[in-house]
This record gives C-alpha cells, structure tokens and sequence, in this order.
C-alpha cells in the first residue's frame, strides 16, 4: 500500500537468522541515478528482526545483525516482546535503533507497551490528531497501564537473574524428563540459543490438537503454535520455517513456563504428558505407520 | 497524504452548524465520467461532526445532519467524547453509522474508548498485524481498561438523569450568579443546546490565564481553551470561530463540573471568581480603556 519492497530472509534448521544473509539483502543505490558520480547509498530503510521467537524461545544474534545495520547506516528495529524481562536487553550491546516490547508479557497489565527510539531515529507518525507521546500517538495516555509496566520492568529487572535460573532449570527437567519417558520426542529448535521460558516440542506421531485437549482435560494448558492464529487450521509457519514437515509441525506443542511455576507442576506434567502420548499413539495410524517404518 | 480533499464548514456565533450547509457541501459526480447516461452519486465519502463540543459544550443537531447523509447515502460519524455519560445519546435516533468515545470522559480509566459500527459500515483499518477486534485494532487488548468503561458506561447510563439535573443545576447556579456579580460577562455558545458539564465565560478585559493562575491559587481549576492544546499561545481556534475577537478568546474560561461537583464548591467559586476578575481588571489597560468607550 506505502510502495515499500520487503525482503524476507529464511532461518536455519535451529529458527537462526545468518547476519550474512542480512548484509547480502542490504540494498543500495545511486544518490542520483542520473549523476554516475553521485555516491552509492543504503535504498534499505529498516531491517528489523524478532529479538526472541514465540513459538520457540530462540533468540536471534541481534549484535552481529544490529553491527552490520550500524555499518550501513541502515536503522535496525527488533521486536523484544518473547525476551523482554527473560533475557537483559542492552540496547547499545544490540545495536538497535528501535525496540518494541509488550507489558502482559513481563507481568504487566495487558492493553500496554513500550516503543524504544534511539536519539536522532527519524520515524513518522502512523495516528493523527492531539500531540501527545511527541505527536507520534494521540490520545489520552492509559496511566494505570504505564505506571504498571513501569514498576513490572523494575520488578523484571531486580529478578531477572534469580527467575532465568529457576525457570531454566524447571524447563531443562521437563525436557529432559520428556526425552527420558517418550520415544520419538524432539525440542525444536533446541540447539539454538533460547529464553529461559519457552519449550516447544515435537511429539512424532499425534495430532497436536488432540494432545492440547487432553491435557486441557487433567489441568494442563498448553498450545499449538501461538495465541495470535489460535483457531487457525495451517500449520505454524515458525515450524515449517525451521523445515518442519506439516505433519511434525502439527504434532508439536509449545510450553511456557513463568515465575510462578513450580517444581511440583513440572513433575505432574511429566506424569500425564507421556500417559497422554502414549493414549493417541495407540489409535494414530501415522505413528502406528512410522513406528513399523522404523 | 491520502489525496482526500476536507471541506470545513463554519458555525454560526451560537457554535452550531447549519444542516443545510452540510447538504451542500456534500459533493457528487457520475459514476462513470465517460458515461453521460451514468448514475450521479454522492463523492463525498463520509460527514464528520462532533456531538458536544469539548470548549463550550454546545450540542450539535445531529438527528438533522444524520437524516441529510442517510438520504445521500455518505457515512455519518460523530465524536461523541464530550457528550457520552452526559446526555442521552442513541445511534439510530442520531443516524450515525459511526460514533467514538472516550473512556475517562465518563470516570472510566484513562487509555480507553470504545467506536460504535453501523453493522455494514465499510472500513479499513489504519494498523496492520495480529486480527484482534476483528482485524481493525492489533495487538492484546486492554482488558482492565475496556471492563471499566463498560463498568463506567453502565453507572453512567444509571445516573444520566439524576446527575444531569445536579449538574445543570449547579452549571445555571454558578452562570446566574457570575452575571449578577459581575460586569461585562458573557456565556459563550450560551444560546445553543448544552451538555450540562460544560461553562465558557468570557470576562471582558481581562488575560484568562492570569485569571487561571489566580483561581488556581485559590483552589478552583479551570482552563483556557482545551488540554489538547495546553501551552499554546494562539486563542482557542473555538472560540475564534463563534466569531470572538482575539481579545475576547484570550479572555474566557472554561469551567468543567461533574458528578461529585457540590453547591458549596459553587458557592466558593462565586466568592472567589469576581474578587479576582475585580483585581485583574484593576491592573489593566484593556479594561479600563473598554471601561471607558462604554
């Protein structure tokens, strides 16, 4: 609609984006097309890339990107939603110009969020109308949330480190606890660097859906792909990005640990998780077919 | 930035706008230009028109405007956020397709609003992401916020009446007794259809913020002019257009009452109001000179 080219770059079988494939998609041009002296300039306005995925708690290497952007004067913009308040963000260490992150997800009220913008970023408004936020956002500020969010980062920020380890520590035991009690289980996108909160995991052989229902049913709630296309029927695009097959991707359930998770919640997952499993893969004919195969 | 052309209309010294003067403004042309046989329709794509006016708090006659855009068949959209939770509003009986209003207005929380749809009004959304609200509005909604206007809403629709008598009560109470008190005092828009909230007085001679700061001393707020534009040294572009000179802007107020307003803190206002205009007016040259040429 705005005329702008995008350029979508694919992630390696981990969810990774290679920054060399950032700086290959950087485009450039003439300063004046007619003057063949005139300088070669960026024509890339912004790179932006997610800080940590959704679907699977991989964080992507934002320095090296962000570095490659500075070089080529190229504004980089990252969505900090999955990472903000799991992982420290410096914004100078990252190199980015523009950072976007959401309150609910760091324990704030939901409805409220924070744009970062690096002295000198030139942006233009989207809304127009009253001069509030600098004229970038009219409309009465939602006080409640803001002041909530504010003492939620400071919150985030105080227990960062205490709640990356006992969280990563609870996620690690479920992995591992599912690898140890489930054959033909698989983390995607496990060797990637990840957020401490976040586990997806392919389980070969079964209907994702009907898993999410099962354990709906004993109390434990987990999802196929993300909120966002929840109701969808299409495979998650993040699982078929990383090469997932259509049918690994729809057996493939998210978890999402938080601060408040317990050691006894994640020992109970691992009581019904490979009970339930078990129960599908004796009526699915796939895993009946791929298990013969094997 | 769209390629959409603005009509303005004016109002007349009252602050309301002519329902004929919308009938022609609306603009039409044929269907099809190279076609004379073509169908002349409507142009003029939608008709926009506050509900109460945030300044002086006059009522526009929408039910008027609203039947002229239903027979042209143009959408008809009005801002209601003066006057939701203070008079009774009903989209049908005003003809609007579309009407927005705000949710601290009406003591809701701050950071919300809400925009009635016409079912079958045809929109595009500004904002492009997730396909929350039905894809026109992305991102988590929020949730506290939208429960508290509809809270707020609720109580608001409740105490319509009883508040309405209070207020207007109070608002008459506090202009009746400002006219005897004081020479040279106008209600603006005071001849039009009011909310009841709303008093925009104009003390001849006098600077209103000097008149803002010494009531602020005392105990009572009030402005010149609306928040939106707090700060701004031009007079009230309101206040302009029912043809004040700049003088005149430059000395009224706008006083806001409110549920929780009391006779007693109308009381004090009239004791503190004309001894300060008194003083004000002692010290300037502007009076003293109108003084005179009366």
């Amino acid at each position: 609609m705005l005329g702008v080219q995008v350029t979508y770059l694919s992630v390696d079988r981990d969810g990774l984006i290679d920054p060399e494939s950032v700086r290959k998609a950087i485009q450039s041009g003439r300063a004046d097309p007619n003057l063949p002296e005139a300088p070669v300039l960026p024509t890339t306005t912004v790179i932006t890339v997610m800080h940590a995925n959704n679907e699977l708690g991989t964080v992507q290497p934002l320095e090296k990107i962000g570095r490659i952007a500075k070089e080529h004067r190229v504004y980089f913009h990252t969505d900090a939603v999955q990472s903000a308040g799991k992982i420290p963000i410096d914004v100078n260490a990252l190199n980015v110009d523009l950072l976007s992150l959401s309150g609910h997800k760091l324990y704030a009220p939901k409805g409220v969020g924070a744009l970062y913008i690096r002295t000198g970023t030139r942006l233009r408004q989207l809304l127009y109308g009253g001069h509030h936020q600098r004229g970038f956002r009219p409309g009465t500020e939602n006080v409640a949330g803001i002041v909530g969010l504010g003492k939620a980062a400071e919150i985030a920020r105080a227990s960062l480190a205490s709640d990356s380890q006992h969280i990563s520590m609870l996620r690690d035991k479920l992995e591992r606890g599912l690898l140890e009690r489930v054959p033909h289980v698989r983390v995607n996108g496990g060797l990637a660097p990840r957020t401490p909160n976040t586990t997806n995991i392919m389980f070969a052989g079964i209907e994702g859906e009907a898993l999410v229902i099962a354990l709906d049913l004993k109390g434990l709630a987990c999802s196929v792909g993300a909120a966002c296309s929840s109701g969808a029927v299409e495979p998650s695009h993040v699982l078929t990005a990383i090469d997932l097959s259509q049918e690994e991707a729809k057996s493939s359930l998210r978890f999402s640990l938080g601060r408040h998770t317990t050691e006894s919640e994640i020992d109970f997952a691992l009581e019904i998780i490979p009970a339930a499993v078990t129960q599908l893969r004796a009526i699915s004919p796939t895993y009946r077919k791929e298990a013969a195969a094997r």
